[in-house]
Parts: structure tokens; C-alpha cells; sequence
């Protein structure tokens, strides 16, 4: 458990993840307070090239216009990468919450750079749960980064 | 016709995708001179936040090693969204080509600026299929996009 209720259900979704076998990243939606929308990781599960941790979150919203996402906030397990921030970017969502950036620093710069309100809690628990999986199963980490592993 | 036959095959995707009464955005991903990816905007069909017609047509590839993507071509009628963008970006796709941009102006800019080359067809076809879309349906455009409707 960590100090934020809105983190440990991101958190509980990357659980989620890994229990099924995949990767763990998980991600939540919170909007006036409650969680709308929320998922994990699903390139094993359904061997999907897209379905990250916020754009399965994002997609569990469903169809919705342009003011919705303004009072949203999006908690990430994982620092966001361009796709995922591309995203955020694409529905101008105000603020993300990141659980850790040590594993993998994602577009945090170019999140700033147009406006969105960056934090960062820096959680033990995300940095080792995603280094675990990394020592276990490298390949599938980098296949997901879209990185050609040395 | 265009003289593009892949471009032809993402207009075809678009149209595709209008027939079934959805937005007419097309996309396909070529590599070694064929067609291994294709699809379109799916957001009416599916209800989907996430399903631009480039995320359809990388989704159709499957789960890929990042070398898989080091020498394809993503196709798309329309010039690429934040999120669009981002997913190329995550992937390295060297070279997208590009129907038209004057509905809507996406990152290209980014893409260039990361070392993408960006080539746009400036395609009469693709203008007039958006539109009329856009002329019909305003307010599902932008939804899309992100954008509330003024």
C-alpha cells in the first residue's frame, strides 16, 4: 500500500497483469474523485501491439467528448511512453501520475512541455515490481518498448 | 485511383470503414513491398478511444520484435494524431506517408523532428472524403480529435 488510494489501484491492476502472465503496468482514470476507468498491460493476454497500460485504461472510458477528459487525472505504474503520452496528448488530459520513471523514462519532457501537470511519486514498489519482470522475462520488456535487445 | 497503389489500399480501408457507418480514415503498414497491416478508424464500430485507423492497422500486426518495424512504411489518408505519432515513435516506423493534412494537421513535426520521414501525397481524394464526413457529422469529427465542438 502506498499513501495514494488512486496509485494502489494502478498498482493492483499491474497485479492483475502479471498474475495473468503478462506485463505489469497497470493504469487508472480518476475523474471528481472515483476511478472511471482502469486496466493493465494486455500484449500478452491478447497479443496486442497497442493495448499499454493507459490506452487499455483509456479505452475502458469509452467513447466520450473532449470535455470529459478536462478534470481527469491518469496514474501509470511506469513513466508513459510516446504512444501512451500521444494519448494523453490526443484528449488533452491535465495531469498524469507516475508511479516510477528508473525503469523506463517515457515522454515526461514533452508531456510538460505542452502543459500537463507531471508527478512523479518515485514508489519502491513499482521500481521492483517491474525490475523483477525485467530479470525475468527481458525479451518481452523490450518487445514492449520497441527496443532490440543487446 | 491514385497513383499510390498502397495509398489506394488505406483509401480503400477508409471507405471501408465509412460504409459501415464509421469515421473515413484508412491506414496500411507495407514492408518488403507488401501489405502486412490494414485498417481503419474504429471508434463508431467499436466504441473505441483508441482505435485510429493507424492503431488499427498496427494492432493487425500483431505482437512484432522492434526489428520488425525498422523498414516499414505506415500509410494513413490523413495526417497522423498525438496519438498516432506517439505509436509510430514507440516502434521507430521510418517512413510515413501521408494523404493529406489540410483537415487536419497532425505531429508531423515531431515525427520529422525524431528523424521520420514524412512525405504527404496532398491528395484531393482524401480531402474531399473528410470532408463530407466532417460536413455531415461535426460533432463525431470532433470527438475524435479531441476538440470541443465550438
Amino acid at each position: 500500500m502506498t499513501l495514494d488510494l488512486f496509485m494502489d489501484a494502478a498498482i493492483q491492476e499491474a497485479q492483475r497483469g502479471l498474475a495473468a502472465g503478462g506485463i505489469p503496468i497497470g493504469s487508472v482514470v480518476v475523474k471528481n474523485g472515483t476511478i472511471v476507468g482502469r486496466g493493465h498491460n494486455l500484449r500478452v493476454q491478447q497479443g496486442s501491439a497497442i493495448l499499454h497500460a493507459e490506452m487499455s485504461a483509456l479505452e475502458t472510458l469509452g467513447r466520450q467528448p473532449a470535455m470529459f477528459y478536462q478534470d481527469v487525472t491518469l496514474y501509470t505504474t511506469l513513466s508513459p511512453c510516446s504512444m501512451c503520452t500521444g494519448a494523453i496528448l490526443l484528449y488533452k488530459i491535465p495531469r498524469v501520475v507516475i508511479g516510477e520513471n528508473h525503469t523506463f523514462m517515457g515522454e515526461e519532457a514533452l508531456l510538460k512541455s505542452r502543459g500537463v501537470k507531471v508527478t512523479v511519486l518515485d514508489l519502491p514498489q513499482c521500481r521492483q515490481m517491474m525490475q523483477a519482470f525485467i530479470k525475468g522475462t527481458p525479451q518481452l520488456w523490450y518487445e514492449d518498448i520497441g527496443v532490440e535487445q543487446a
